[in-house]
């Protein structure tokens, strides 16, 4: 089967969410072994990421030298993290796939996501991105045209716009490399988000990010695959989370989940992004997709573990 | 034909060296022009490019924030270039070949380089890089473990290991690219520094930069380039350079340079790598290489502009 899986930035960090180098080295040492199982068993395999953490530090250098070299956009950070992920993935994937003898081979390509300049998320800027700020110090950068947000003890942070993805422009690249017998790695953090710059052909990228999830479901059409992924660091998704009636989802229908969503379910900077992403898929495609750890993906593409989201008609397991 | 084109990472930045975010992109869509003309031409290009600069800036990042953020290692700095100019490419040259009515698409892929563990670039780190610190500025990062030179007036600056590169890992996606028609982006910054780590197929990054040109012609003959085009700032190499007796060289046999360079007649850290570049591209394909500015890169292909090195024998002119 064509599987498109995405992982989160945080799979890619300690677990206490320190990002250092080898941190996040030794995370996606870990991550990539159950990948490299699925593509031994004949899955034709293309993964991506998220970047939050990763980020978060590239902002924090941005900020502490801007007085000595010039910072770079928010579209140029999310590009620097697609390729030290995509490096740290082709060396652990690479090696993982030689030690149980697959000679397929592994490409990371550095891959936009078109969205639309007048979305509405770039005139209310809502997704907290990088580190807590003193009231004011992020004085300071709102003057400089930031947008910054009070979030209560940790103190203030800034906020981006987090607009829609609307097409993977890379995906023909993805594609071709799929077709020559790659696993690939691609759209990385969303994509790199860009906009059509009103030339023909012409994009140039802009300052937001993307929702990692909604992007795999873009690109998970786009690619015709035939089972989308979602990995979080947990096996299911409970319903009546943190309450005395918490039950784990094996299975729901496309219909079921999207009305749990619009019934307001699920955390909205969490879980619900990831099942609004899942209810897409299916819907677009007419195919599950899956929601569940990395641990599990194999027993979630045989149906047998983790939530699958079904095209209706489905009854909850 | 298929065309290897390296382009230095200061033709990416304004006329005055100045490296900020929109300085490369207009750099770029500078230099987009004449290699969209090559593929319109019916050429299969494949685009690599230097970094100098853009590592810089990283470099300083990496130290002024260091107390708040883990510096990443210099193999990530390149991995970084890559995407950011893959990225300005990617859009600059889509929309160079969209108002010429192509339809040739271009990707970026992450690059990797293998370099040796035991180089003796290791041992000597020799290659000047990032900006000049005072001694005592110097003196604390020596403290850190990095290697620093008196580089006389201008101040002390980091020196670092630039080893030999061995082989073009990602070039099987290159090739498949290619095939699917693509014009690609890859190995910038001479590739991403990679060891083989000692298990099978396992490779990890290592600090250290690679010369883009010697890069270049290593991957120009994995791709059996049919030329290989280093583009730099003047039209010709000049031999005598800067006395009475300068003269520009139209066309030279391999035979006739390398004796040259062996002689000592380029300058080291400038053309003297881009011309051993084009010598060893020529021995290894039997295939003529240029060396010329990027506005003449068609004349260059077409042998009437630049300077050509040919296979021997061949009579200098």
């Amino acid at each position: 089967m064509r599987v498109v899986i995405a992982v989160g930035g945080n799979a890619m960090t300690a677990p206490d969410g320190s990002a250092r180098p080898q941190d996040q080295q030794a995370a996606i040492e870990v991550a990539v072994e159950p990948i490299a199982e699925l593509i031994c068993a004949g899955h034709q395999v293309v993964l991506t990421h998220g970047n939050g953490p990763q980020v978060g530090n590239l902002l924090v250098k941005n900020e502490l030298a801007a007085s000595v070299v010039p910072p770079v956009p928010l579209d140029w950070c999310g590009a620097q993290t697609q390729a030290t992920i995509g490096l740290l993935i082709l060396n652990a994937l690479g090696r993982a796939l030689a030690a149980r003898g697959s000679a397929v081979p592994v490409a990371a390509v550095v891959s936009r996501t078109e969205v639309a300049a007048d979305d509405g998320a770039f005139s209310a800027p809502s997704k907290p991105i990088g580190r807590y700020l003193s009231e004011a110090e992020a004085a300071v950068m709102i003057g400089h045209g930031q947008h910054w947000q009070d979030r209560g003890e940790r103190g203030w942070r800034r906020v981006v716009a987090s607009p829609e993805p609307l097409r993977c422009l890379d995906v023909p690249a993805v594609l071709a490399l799929l077709a020559a017998g790659f696993a690939v790695v691609c759209s990385g953090g969303g994509g790199i988000p860009v906009v059509a710059d009103g030339t023909p052909g012409g994009y140039r990228g802009v300052e937001a990010v993307i929702d990692k999830d909604l992007t795999a479901a873009l690109l998970a059409g786009a690619l015709a695959a035939e089972r989308l992924v979602i990995a979080t660091d947990v096996k299911h998704v409970v319903l009546g989370w943190g309450t005395d009636s918490a039950s784990e989802l094996s299975g729901i229908g496309v219909s079921d989940l999207e009305s749990l969503v619009t019934g307001g379910t699920f955390a909205s900077g969490s879980m619900e992004p990831k099942v609004i992403a899942a209810c897409r898929f299916v819907r677009r495609s007419g195919q599950p997709a899956a929601i569940t750890s990395l641990d599990a993906i194999a027993g979630a593409l045989a149906g047998v573990a983790g939530t699958i989201v079904h095209p209706d008609p489905f009854s909850r397991t």
